[in-house]
């Protein structure tokens, strides 16, 4: 599977004049080798030639943890005392055109610019977003099952199970994080809790609010399932739930956006531009007058990592294939009174839209 | 204090020719100016230009997380169909050397060369590290709380408290987490728990190995305590429990260990080359007969960030200055047996090296 992938990156690398391929921290080099790199300030790079070897460059102490594989990769340690970015430009040869994998801290970009001061940079994810962005069917496989994961903390939540009242978001928030964890999650991405006029606030940071009876509490959440060759699949869903009776008013809301995020499900098929995702779900929340609620693009790709390629956004014109997986989360958020959004991720398949999740659509009221 | 601190960053920056300062995601950000960027891939960047006056780039729907500090920098929230990169090249003006925080995606550098083909870049810890490294006294309080929180941890680890024979690694590692979080943290950072020949990987990662008697448990842990100023200051420890009496062997490692780590920290003095902290370390157990099992670098700098400057690591001949906080962690690892490492955090004072860790240093032997 990695030696298919990276042959798949260096035909691209071909087609695009990319002499080398560095792949750094981030999901790039789990998809293309199996290991992720540590976010620390010792070097670790995979580097790929277009024509040789790929060579992971890295920090000796941490070598005991890279499952070797040397059909895919050879290792390349690095001692204390040596220079990593010497090491990667030796086995860069002589690239002039080098793409970086988007995460890889500038740090080591801006140094390696001051050796390879001649070399054309490019974006990492122009090779490996094309790759990253068609899922196979294994990898929808695992997106479905970290999807129910997320589904089944989702029905527990809807049916009252996760005491909301008179707890803080923070504190809801942890809980959510450890049912992730619990549903066979290796890792906690976000659990985003936002309790009443605090879900106006798309990324809110849950804190000490304690949440009151008679409100809405928004709960995103989401987290990553490592299989056991080291690649990550994530997991990311909204709901919302009403503490109470919702009002007249929250429910007109409500039914305006569960409209919205139907129809943009119904409208991710294969072929169709993403932006006419965004343009399903938005016209409905518009024409409803709440438009200038809705202020963040309607969702984005999820694989190995949380956020990637494709964007459901105004202006990728891009045409979906099968294989993409997305989120398409809508949301209506009224600065100082209250929001919510509602989130499946969904997969484009051949046979129509594929959503992975399934948990209850509609408003919950619990107690 | 976020104001005294950019003007810092401004006199280094005349100092050095730059000409504009942006610092993206990464403990930059929080340190200038109270906020910290979310790490996805909608960019938010502090644009400082050398002469002007500094503003936060944010997407839109993160801006309600910000708190605002109108007197240190401006906000300009970007809309989902606008192009951040534009807007920061717009702010950086006729800039012709660029810094960039170190941590910035090298994704958001690619994209800023496109535009700016002419520019120079630097690394934006040439900038901030000189101010982030010297610590006020206010600093140091900070850090010596984070490190008498886990002092606690550690001592109930060391009185077999935290429960370890027939658990896993990966149990006792979210159990330190949870401590973290209760002794007043708001992250953790890590907490690595690698028992028998698992303690052998100076990193390694904590899984479903089942703690036996009669081994070593190598556990390194520590997080952050965010402050209402929105700055979060980092703890770092490790000690090693026996679980049972120790063989003869184990007990003269632990021995050369434990004065070399001593000898690191009495090192650690007002003047004193980076370097020659860990020369103290690393002779002593060079003179032992295990310096092919001490991999790595003695220490790394504390503050904002887990690792950040100084390094205490051989070619670093900068001497040490007060305010300067940084770990002291000898280790001795015999692959495939056995391993050992034992840290505190110290900070050079005018009075000598202060250790902001109190926990006991000896092998403790639990159940």
């Amino acid at each position: 599977m990695f030696t298919d992938r990276l042959n798949r990156a260096r035909e691209l690398m071909a087609e695009q004049g990319v002499d080398v391929l560095l792949l750094s921290v981030g999901a790039d080099l789990p998809y293309f080798c199996g290991y992720e790199a540590m976010p620390l300030e010792r070097l670790t790079m995979l580097v790929v030639p277009r024509d040789g070897e790929a060579t992971l460059v890295v920090p000796r102490m941490e070598a005991p943890r890279v499952a070797e594989r040397p059909d895919v990769f050879g290792m390349r340690p690095w001692d204390e005392t040596e220079d990593p970015v010497d090491i990667v430009v030796g086995l860069a040869g002589a690239a002039t055109v080098a793409a970086v994998g988007d995460h890889m801290w500038s740090r080591f970009l801006v140094e390696l610019m001051t050796v390879m001061p001649d070399a054309v940079w490019r974006r990492g994810s122009d090779v490996t977003a094309p790759i990253r962005s068609v899922k196979t069917a294994d990898e929808i496989e695992r997106l479905r099952a970290a999807g129910a994961a997320v589904d089944r903390i989702a029905g527990r939540l809807q049916r009252g199970e996760i005491g909301l009242v008179g707890r803080t978001e923070a504190e809801v928030s942890t809980e959510l994080g450890r049912q992730i964890v619990a549903e066979g999650h290796d890792r906690v991405n976000f659990a985003i809790v936002a309790a009443g006029a605090n879900a106006a606030s798309p990324h809110h940071e849950p804190g000490g609010r304690v949440i009151g009876t008679d409100e809405v509490v928004l709960c995103d959440f989401g987290g990553t399932i490592v299989g056991d060759d080291g690649v990550g699949y994530c997991s990311d869903i909204t709901r919302c739930v009403y503490t109470g009776a919702p009002p007249r008013e929250f429910n007109e809301l409500y039914e305006v956006l569960f409209e919205a995020q139907a129809a943009g499900v119904a409208a991710a098929a294969v072929g169709t531009p993403a932006q006419d995702v965004d343009r399903a779900a938005r016209s409905i929340i518009a024409a409803a007058g709440y438009g200038e609620y809705f202020v963040h693009r309607t969702g984005h790709g999820i694989g190995t990592e949380a956020h990637e390629d494709p964007y459901i956004v105004e202006g990728n014109d891009e045409p979906l294939v099968a294989g993409n997986a997305f989120s398409v989360e809508p949301g209506i958020y009224v600065p100082g009174r209250w929001g919510a959004r509602l989130e499946d991720i969904v997969a484009a398949s051949p046979t129509g839209p594929d959503p992975l999740n399934r948990a209850d659509h509609n408003l919950a009221v619990v107690a």
